[in-house]
């Protein structure tokens, strides 16, 4: 125990705060002695303050904490962001000059020129972006949104292989992508609303920083085009995402399929704790993936991958499915953490 | 009444029969006078035979009668057909045979050369078509996929006024689309299944046919290419589609909105009972339209397009949507009969 | 048209105001003339500020009216309330003093000594209880809480016939009972919620009140014992009640069927626009009511009931279910006022 | 390994069957080593045999076992049968005949005379009435009826603490209590159906035999008056139950929930594997249990009650939430099995 790094967890009683401390509890590595929120909740046990929406109970070294403001005063290393867009940026810049390192899931740093948008297996060379970052010893690493990240650890293997010329997605998103109170029983219950405010230019445009080449002291953004539309769901977790794809080089079916269930990055070599093996299942059921059977492989890191067949207008379509709040949200960020511990960089 | 044109429902006890029993209830035109099915119901009274789906209650004049045989022996001179794919084949042929004029919702005559796959509003056209079938005054009629028929309607004004190069699209379909059983409430509860046994390929050729051109004995497919994927959502009833279009001739967005908005045909000029007015809604809120909020306008026969928008892929991109039960299936079969009456062919 | 009664809808973009709107569509007594609503949504347009959430468009007569402010200076003679209950009791005694008839469906005045809680078919003897009260032409009205009202309509005819000594009810409601935006889907989507605020309360006082005798300035209420349980289920609109009842006299199941079939009151008697006719189904099939295929019976103002059968506890048992938002909100609130007019008060 | 009991799974491939062997999966005493089920899979694969509809993969070594014939000719010492009733009498009777010891999740012997009806912490005496079978070292244990379980736990303390007068329960219960396919999507979306077959009797009737006393070779019932409604809701696992009931003796609400919280019996003192430890959590908060939050607590095996509140009509009434597929069938049997290990009978 002495030896775990000191966490604290901003934004600690919305969903994703709450994910991070329910997927934090027993890490290895880190150890949640903060939980910061806004003013509402300060200075409430934490157990008293949050509406706990999560399926398994709140760990109990949690519960009891108090709640802290959310200054760069807090007793850690290392922040977890989960703050609301509408405040997260000047938070997170004032921890970072504060010294502490800050790993994101809002999406106010993400197109900083010295910020990294990480998905440990797709990027992690872009990790050393952060040393162009003004901050001495603080950091901010940020996490891409819920929808690209699934889609684009399914598009990293065939960039690496076959070259991507185009990608064209249309997603079926899971209520808990908007937090809570979020959706409205009413409506979503028999429906679909197709529209997500921002999300889809977020899907037609951080693909390209996270698949873009390092450069010092910002990324080359790939050229590619990539045409997005997002629906919402009546689905408690778990992204779907109908993917199409134009290659840059001809691949067969077996190639492709290949090139995905090898795929293994840096956090895989570096036995990561949340770094899922393998980090793709691709699935031959013609039914599967599925969002309720399939989200949680992989303990919800794990992106799911089936329907591969070709295109009459690309290549190749298939699905895509990925945990929008573990792997897609608190996951994700977690992960990018212990590539940096795995790194030397904490 | 007594200038009701007789009516009878084959395989009226399944999703589709009950759905023509529920829309042909006081229809100015049709009265149904028979209902059949398979060997299991014959002889009893449709009341007690049937398990009814639907929200409103069994129309009084049909809840008393008697199931028949499907054979061509009924008393009236047109039949709707709701029979399984796996036996409407056959049956629908010895109707037509024996003179009954046949309008049919399964897949097995839509391909058949000299027979119509008809959406009215979109190729009235294509009727004469059954003046080259061999069956003297009886006649075959087929009516489109559900998913096609929305998405169908929503391309016809766009081929007409700016001609269409390429189609891609991408679906989220209501329960009501497998019948009854149909989808396990354990299969798609919290839930997505990224696949529909048949339906991408009827979505990727039955647009061909439809919007081919007539020419006497048989249709001129159009050349254009089509690539869809099919999901089933938690739905009860409304297709959503996401689709996307690459047009010959450019367009502005208010050109396409208008196209739509002003698009009508023979069954609007003729009055037809279930010809909708609009034939489709353009709407302008973002999050529009909706299934469990739109899917009922125009009686559930109106399409309701929204969010057009560009694309970085194609042209154009855009979601519809249909009623699936109504549009896509009893209504525009009866729709088709409403046709053929005011056309003077029944 | 020049006939009609004015009205106007307080808090009008709330789910009951729009509910209001939506039944009040070509009344043939009354017609809407104002909409009035809390401070946000003055001066603008209806079509603007709401944020509609049923499924039939806004009335159009309705959509480009200016939203007044909640004072007793509209333009009308009747106004329905669909205030929340934190505003409702102050502006709904302001309109009464300004000679307004008010129909409220808020739960402020119900208990007033002077306020009949009314079920038209149940207690219309209670109306003349206004004349207690101190408002001149002006006068309040309230209708019932909605999980009360279905039950209460299901208790009459046993009231009537057998007399009652005690009731036992679980109730599970639809979301639509808790507004917009209500209940999250993250709260109740794969969920029950076993506790409604304040509605056992309600239930097991509301009653003795409607089904109380009255007594010139103030009602004698039943002496009976209620006891309530209320949970939220995943349904969007219809009530459903598992009641359990103690009969003061013997009573065969053909008895109690009979009672309630037969059931019916002065609203029926006048011809009140809503009145259903019948008033209360009994179904005979094991497994019905059932919301999705019955709440609308009666253009959702009449109530249905299933499954009586005998009880090892008390005498019988059964199902009941109503509209929610129809009988239990806004239709039942119309038919108070349609009451009134049909005995001359209006 | 090599000390672990042999066990076969009878109905491998049903809901029940694929449970027994989700949850035997790395079993301390026990190893699945025979998959049996109905002519159809017979002789093929698990794995393809299977249509799983778990949200775990298939275990590793059961995927890819052949599935035999339902004969007594396993090699295992212990079968789990998740049988359908139509078929699981004969089946288990020759079972035990020819010396194995049954654990059924059916309802064929549960009222045998000799048979126990078998809730580890309720009534772990009446095991040795197996005895009095005709079997030799064979034997017939059953587990309840899922609705049955969770409530008879919640009633045990109460019994032993205060005495039992009468009980009333409405349920509101999950689909997966139907099997698969089960409740089809359209029959429960947006509804409740108020009716199970055969449900209200086996909860009027089961609790009586478990509850009741041991004599050598037969069950003493309890006498005591039970009244059930069985709901099914739109929930996936999970089933609640709204429980009044009466005592024999004065409680206060603290003593109660102190009788529920301090609740264990034989198998948490055997610290069995399945042994929830507590038994029973009592939980404050007002809208709490429920079952998308509660349900896999204790790995499903722990009941969740809450909202303790005085009752009009009964003493006090209480909601009763617990796991039908694990504590209500799979792991509730795996432990009757787990108790006889644990005591020397296996």
């Amino acid at each position: 125990m002495p030896d775990k790094i000191k966490v604290g967890v901003l934004g600690s009683t919305g969903s994703v705060g709450q994910k991070f401390i329910q997927m934090l509890e027993d890490h290895p590595y880190f150890e949640v002695t903060e939980v910061a929120a806004s003013e509402r909740s300060q200075g409430r046990k934490y157990r008293e303050a949050v509406n706990w929406i999560l399926t398994t109970p709140i760990p109990e070294s949690v519960a009891s904490m108090e709640i802290k403001k959310c200054d760069p005063t807090l007793d850690c290393r290392l922040v977890f962001s989960g703050l609301d867009a509408s405040v997260a940026g000047e938070i997170e810049t004032a921890f970072a000059k504060a010294g502490y390192v800050v790993v994101s899931n809002s999406k106010n740093h993400r197109f900083d020129a010295n910020v990294p948008l990480l998905i440990p297996e797709v990027n992690p060379d872009h990790l050393p972006l952060v040393k162009a970052q003004p901050y001495g010893k603080g950091a901010i690493v940020t996490n891409p949104n819920c929808s690209t990240i699934g889609m684009v650890i399914a598009l990293k293997p065939l960039l690496d292989n076959f070259g991507l010329e185009a990608v064209n997605v249309v997603t079926m998103q899971a209520v808990s992508g908007a937090g809570y109170p979020g959706v409205a029983s009413l409506d979503i219950y028999d429906n679909v609303v197709p529209f997500i405010g921002g999300e889809e230019s977020k899907m037609e445009t951080e693909p390209l920083k996270i698949l873009g080449a390092f450069a010092k002291d910002h990324i080359e953004p790939l050229q590619m085009k990539i045409s997005a539309q997002c629906n919402r769901v009546a689905v408690i977790d778990g992204h779907m995402e109908a993917v199409q794809v134009k290659l840059k080089k001809k691949a067969t079916k077996e190639e492709i399929i290949n090139a995905w269930r090898t795929f293994k990055a840096e956090p895989q070599e570096l036995k990561l704790p949340f770094a899922p093996q393998p980090v793709i299942y691709y699935m031959e059921q013609d039914n599967y993936p599925q969002p309720r059977k399939h989200r949680d492989l992989g303990r919800g890191m794990a992106v799911s991958i089936g329907r591969l067949r070709e295109c009459a207008l690309f290549d190749w379509k298939f699905i895509v499915l990925s945990h929008n709040t573990a792997r897609g949200a608190a996951g994700g960020a977690i992960l990018c953490a212990e590539l940096m511990k795995g790194k030397g960089m904490l």
